[in-house]
């Protein structure tokens, strides 16, 4: 029998070009959609609402019980919203038992885009073994789709993506250049030091630098800080 | 003075996210467009017409005294036309004086989707250095545009783009994730043995090799064979 297939969407405006029918397909957003649902996740939230605009994101705030509103615009809390963008902001002692109602750019827009998709999984370092564990037992199809920023690729999702492809090869066929570039890219750099000092140099670091955000950048490259495995229920994402 | 930009475009269908307008842009088909123009035109083409489809070089074939008319669908000539893609069929023996008619899928869309460009020129492995040499003394901006395959992504335009990238450092601003991703790429096969080694193991490599095209690609990544030129003067690459 012939192994599943893997490749990588380096971004949403690639999308069209990938069969994303009875697949897994992986969001990943690290700076910082995907960490933080991660982290608030695993620190206990009940759920995350991803929502596109801030006025769906108030609005919601306002039917959920036990809600907590968040999003970012400029690297600010978004006009009307409770919190950031942030991992760092949902500590087990804040998030617990909450439902995360939460308006992010990128990561939200690619996961609304994704059509008939067996699983839609998220996947950030702060998740990679688990993600990672869990698409080698499923044993499907995979697409690693890449938030990136405003359509243009980006280097830590690439990265990100790379280091799937590397950690579960020979249980996938790929014939998928970014894969194959994804890949080369994680490789060069693993084992040179940690990623973050690698990613300095990208445009997302030096953007969200000017914010005072690069204690949040360092987290969300830290590997496995948070393994839950966070899929989409309807609208919400829950640990399963 | 600030230094002019440099940009890399992985794919056709990201080219909206760069401004094109009074930019070189660098057309890439190093499989096997851009190779096919560098190599014919070094060997004495008087001019080298890309065009999109079969029927517009059938007839411009007619029209053009003392042309030869080339393009291939699937690896072989196309119905109508006279010769192929291969460089390898353009020796100053066969071409020289002539007129080259030729279409290509990717290379020539490509070609013809830039708006307001101050410059077109073609750049593959075998012209390397001259267009390294050109960027530099132009002092202006400039966008790497890969071809890719029906716009996917392919390994050896990226890593034209990326030696590119590399060979031209200290001249120019980047702030551009892909340039980046390329240039890291290139930087990680350079100095390992020859790239095509490392492309050995890329979709186009695998789809060109099924029709023993395996010669043609070693021949499209040996840098500097044909140095030359070509730039876009009207309809014509013509060499300056």
């Amino acid at each position: 029998m012939s192994k599943p297939r893997i490749e990588v969407c380096l971004s949403p405006a690639l999308l069209h070009l990938y069969d994303t029918r009875n697949t897994v397909v992986v969001i990943i957003d690290i700076f910082r959609a995907t960490s933080t649902i991660s982290a608030a996740l695993d620190n206990g939230a009940k759920c995350v609402i991803p929502v596109a605009s801030v006025e769906e994101c108030i609005e919601l705030g306002v039917q959920i019980d036990n809600s907590i509103t968040a999003g970012e615009r400029d690297g600010k809390v978004a006009e009307g919203l409770q919190h950031g963008n942030s991992p760092l902001e949902y500590p087990r002692s804040f998030i617990e038992g909450k439902t995360l109602v939460l308006t992010t750019t990128n990561g939200t827009r690619l996961l609304h885009m994704i059509e008939g998709a067996s699983e839609i999984v998220i996947g950030s370092f702060l998740n990679l073994d688990v993600v990672c564990g869990y698409l080698v037992d499923k044993g499907q199809n995979v697409l690693l789709a890449c938030a990136s920023w405003k359509d243009r690729f980006n280097l830590e999702d690439t990265l990100f993506a790379g280091a799937v492809v590397y950690k579960t090869m020979g249980s996938f066929e790929m014939n998928c250049d970014s894969a194959r570039a994804a890949r080369h890219l994680y490789m060069a750099i693993e084992g040179k030091g940690h990623l973050i000092e690698f990613l300095r140099d990208s445009s997302h670091y030096l953007r969200l630098s000017k914010f005072g955000l690069e204690r949040d950048m360092e987290y969300c490259v830290t590997p496995n800080l948070h393994p839950v495995l966070p899929v989409l229920r309807g609208r919400e994402l829950v640990v399963v």
